[in-house]
């Protein structure tokens, strides 16, 4: 039970994949997809979670967040139970100097978009930003994946041409 | 994680109470009220849970269930996510021959609601009925405590009369 801080960017070339460290196979989905009340099954490699997240701050850098661990299993049926519009994605693990980015490439209805979040111990926390970090996309909504999994990539990325 | 094999019945009189062998005070909300996907959040007196229901068999008998215990100060923090319309009851536990009735008075808006609930291991399995038992409603999505909490009794009870 936390608030946590992260700032999100789109990835402008696959130059990540040569410094990533760990990749994990996602699969997620939602008993909630409400922003002030998301409710998430991840099965995440060998582990699975619940995770329960409140609305962000205005600034979209701060949001309330619960998880817990679940049994893989458990989360199976679960994902059953979730609203249509499953998630799937591989997350790379990147150090680049003193932080670790999560960068997530987003496969299905959510092919071509690749994601950076980077966690900050404080909101105006200094870090160094990689050549292939593009457009900062902290607190918009359509990048948030419960959004994602209800109005997919493929729907609206013609509109940003 | 479970199929929840359960009658309900409204209740008559407060007879039960003189048979009751536990209360139990209980607070819950809810981070979605749809029947397909109920995610509920309850402190039930020094304990508390988070469950998952997903639909309901044709007959509403049947229903899938997911439980975990979490800290009461977790549950007090997500109860605060959670829709607007919190239910408050009591829960009393009434021995009936072979069987235990879980019998819940609801206050705040749903003030003069009794419901019992009763447990079966197997959909025909025969129970006895005791006198302050009243109409069987059994799949009636209005009782759901999930609708209860959307659309609470005071707002329908005239139109029973």
């Amino acid at each position: 039970m936390m608030i946590e801080i992260e700032r999100k960017f789109l990835v402008k070339s696959s130059d990540f994949k040569t410094g990533s460290y760990q990749q994990t196979r996602i699969i997620q989905g939602f008993l909630n997809t409400d922003p002030e009340r998301t409710v998430r099954v991840r099965i995440n490699g060998k582990h699975a979670f619940i995770t329960i997240k409140g609305i962000s701050s205005k600034n979209g850098l701060s949001r309330f967040e619960w998880e817990k661990e679940i049994p893989v299993v458990e989360a199976e049926v679960l994902l059953d139970l979730c609203e249509p519009g499953k998630i799937e994605k591989v997350r790379y693990l990147v150090k680049n100097d003193n932080h670790t980015f999560e960068v997530d490439e987003f496969f299905g209805k959510n092919l071509g978009l690749i994601i950076a979040e980077i966690e900050l111990n404080k909101e105006d926390e200094i870090f160094v930003k990689p050549s292939w970090l593009g457009e900062e996309v902290t607190g918009d909504v359509r990048y948030y994946n419960s959004q994602l999994s209800k109005d997919p990539y493929i729907n609206w990325k013609k509109d940003l041409e």
